[in-house]
Parts: C-alpha cells; sequence; structure tokens
C-alpha cells in the first residue's frame, strides 16, 4: 500500500517478532526483504506474477549496497522510501532507505539495481510496462 | 492493522517473493509467521513489547497444530482469520485460518497455544492485559 | 550429513543468528525449517531435485503437529532426530525431535505428515524410490 | 565445520526448499545468511556466545555489497570463501564469495563490513580475541 509523495514511493513495514535476532534488533538480510516488499508495490505483486506468468520476466537483483546506521527494534515500524532511476535500457536503480517511522531515523540505505530476465534466464531489456512506471515516477 | 468481524479478528497479508520457495507456493513454515502477525496486531506490537520490556514477561507457542488445504502463490492476498479461548489461567488458543482473500478458499488451517513466561524464564500466568482483551473478544 | 543409527536418522543443525529472535531463543516457525533440513538428507537434495525437475513430483507438507518444550540459544547445536512411517501409499509420516545435542534435552517434538504431487498439483502415490527408502529405514 | 586453506577459510552450505524463491533460485538475501554463518564459524558460534553473554560485545553489520552473478538452485552445495582484513582497530572487512561447490562457478560476492558494539549500544574496539584470531589468519 505505497503512498506516491513526490517521487519518492513510501511503504510502511512493521517489525515482528520474526525480524528480530537474539541481539534485540532486526537481524541485518531482513532489510533486503524490506526493500524488495516496497519495490513489489510500486508495480504491483499481481502486475509482477503476472510479468513472470504470462511473458516468463522476472527481476533479479544484480548488486545491493547496504548501510546499516541504526537498529530497528520489535513493535517499530519503519517507512521505506525508494527512489528509482533507470541506470541502462537494461537496470534500474533503486535507492532505498528504512526510516523509523516515528521518530524519523535513518536506520538503513540501500542502492539495490535490478535487471530483468527470461526463462532461460537470459537478460533482457526492462519491459515497457516498468520503464514508463519508472519515467512517470 | 486488524478489522475486528463479530468474535474474529482479521488481519491481511501479503504473499511476497521472500514467502514462497522452488515449488512456487509459500514455504510451509511461513504460515507460522503470518499466524504471529495476526496474533500481534491483536494486542497491538507496542503493548507487547512494553510488556516485554516493564514486565519482562513474553509469549511463547508452545504447541502448533497445521493443516495445509492449498497452496497460495506470489501476488495472491491471506486474511488471517483468528479466534481466541482461554484453556486456562496460564493457557490460550489461537484458532487461526489463512484464506485467500479474492476467492475465499482456506489455505491453512491451525491451532496455535500460547502461554506467558517470565524472565527466568518460569511459566506465568496470563496477565490481566491479556485475558480482559480475550474476554472482550 | 545425515547418520543412520538403527531406525533413527539424525541430523545436526546449528543455531545462527538468523534462527533466533529478540526473546533470545530460536523463533518457533525455524524448527519446521530444521525438520525439512533434516528429511531432505534422508533422501538426499540431489534426488529430490531430480524427482522434481524429471518427473515432475514434489513433496508437500499436509500436515505438522508440534510441541515446544524449550527454547535453544544462538551457539546451540541440535540434533533432529527422524522416525519415518508409511501411512497410507499416499501419505508419509515424519516423527521428528529436536533434541539439545551437548545435554540430550528435548526441545521440540513434531509429526509431520507429507504427501506427493505431480505438476498439475494432484495428489499421485509416493514413488516407490520414496516408499523403498523408508522400508528399509 | 570451516576448513582453513592458506589465508581462506572455507564453509560450505547445503541450499534447502527454505533458501530458494517461486523463481527457482536462492532468494537474494539469504546470501547474507550464508556469509554470517561462514564467519560464525571463522570464530567459533560459542565463542560469539560468551563473548555476548560474559562481557556484553557483539558484532554488526555496518556496510554490505553484494554483487549476484548466478543463481544457485535447491539441492546445489555452496562453498563460502571467506578473507578477512582490518580496517581499523574499530572495524573488520570480511571478503566472501559464494562459489558453486561443484562446478567452481562464483555465484555472488560480497564485502561485508563489521563492528563491534557494547549493550549500550557504542561503538568499542575489537575485541583482542577477534584481532589475534584475524592477524593468524
Amino acid at each position: 500500500m505505497p503512498v506516491r509523495v513526490g517521487p519518492v514511493h513510501q511503504h510502511l513495514v512493521q517489525v515482528y517478532y520474526e525480524d528480530t535476532d537474539h541481539s534485540g534488533v532486526v537481524y541485518h538480510a531482513n532489510y533486503l526483504k524490506f526493500f524488495e516488499r516496497a519495490r513489489e508495490h510500486i508495480f504491483g505483486p499481481r502486475a509482477l506474477r503476472e510479468l513472470f506468468e504470462q511473458e516468463g520476466l522476472g527481476f533479479v537483483v544484480v548488486k545491493a549496497d547496504l548501510a546499516f546506521k541504526a537498529g530497528a527494534r520489535f513493535g517499530d515500524t519503519l517507512r521505506i522510501e525508494t527512489r528509482i532511476r533507470l541506470e541502462s535500457p537494461y537496470r534500474a536503480i533503486f535507492d532505498q532507505t528504512a526510516v523509523h517511522a516515528e521518530d524519523g531515523r535513518v536506520m538503513v540505505e540501500g542502492e539495490i539495481q535490478l535487471a530483468c530476465v527470461d526463462r532461460t534466464p537470459r537478460l533482457v531489456r526492462l519491459p515497457s510496462s516498468v520503464t514508463e512506471r519508472i519515467a512517470a515516477a
């Protein structure tokens, strides 16, 4: 349920037991999950499923750079802020930040690069439905 | 964001890439996560955190019986329906069902028994804030 | 790397950060993962992959009953003990226990029922390679 | 079960159902889990637990850069190769690669930066037990 605010897409994530580890904060790998959820809501999970089932096209993460600033805890709500840019006809870059929804602290910053592959799997151009969605952002 | 409809609590879960496995449907263990998210929203994640941090009380799953009827896929939305009953002053039973939000099919049925422990961890009575919440349901 | 000891298959699982939650012990849903890893090693992950890719057959969990006795912590090693019985030509039951490898405490007991489906997915008889493996156990 | 070969630590990871997603390959975030498992085996999970429980010291990932080259599938075995260097008295860098154990293909390359925090949590110098372990590598 992303809310468009200017060129930034926003998606809320609730931190549950499952997301934390015994150190008391969110396990670091889970921010990649949170970021992916936010990306999926930008394009729509159903649209992505149809792209996969009908055209055999799927997105793959080819690069992910993450900087961890602070640890979110159980019960926190995070706001995932996403900006998108086209790196080339084959690659989209998502600048994503996990912000503490209540106090605005930046928890994690990420730059995630995605490409599109067919069933082979071979790299293909990003589908026009996707590039148009990005251009409109 | 649970919605109360009669005595049944409802919570929506979106099925993401992270939830599926290579067979194409949701990995079976993840329904336990979905059920826990729904339970946490009934009491409120922040209230549960305060209970843990201020009183040292936490919930533990002591028993979980699951029946898998159908497999949810990426892009599906599931509605988790929860009914609660007190088994004893020490144990609450959550009857939980994952229903396909669009077509109403029952995907997974579960009976989850929870107890409350202190930091020891030793079994303690369910806190009154919890039993009152259940009685009011 | 399962070791056969009499009719019981044994598989060791190391508890990592990723397995725990902020309460300090293993997140309850993860025992279903540990049990599945043990089951996969009984038949062999590569054999299961070939069954899936070449014959279109896969296993699905149809029922899972879990009793949680004690919580494993980061740094623990668990021994998953598995006994198998054929319920019918269509269903195999795995009695699985997670035991603390060092002190022998039973942490979690589970009864997991599996069936076999084709690509449809429709229920099919358990493949003979599987029933023979179980009979030999 | 890490094997030391020259300055490179090696750790084997089996790819299970739980690790894959509906695209058929390992879900991208899980490589961060695989890398952490390998790191924990270098120092020893029990030693890390004692460091945490007795001295209140824990490691946190402060930066993670990942490049995804190929997708591992269910049934694959991955060899995680790790090299460590001290960036400063406060920061250790782990160069980690997930290699297909059978055919030697590089699947994922990562550079993971770790720091050490006390219970506050405040950044502290890396413990001497850790820096000595790294120097000996």
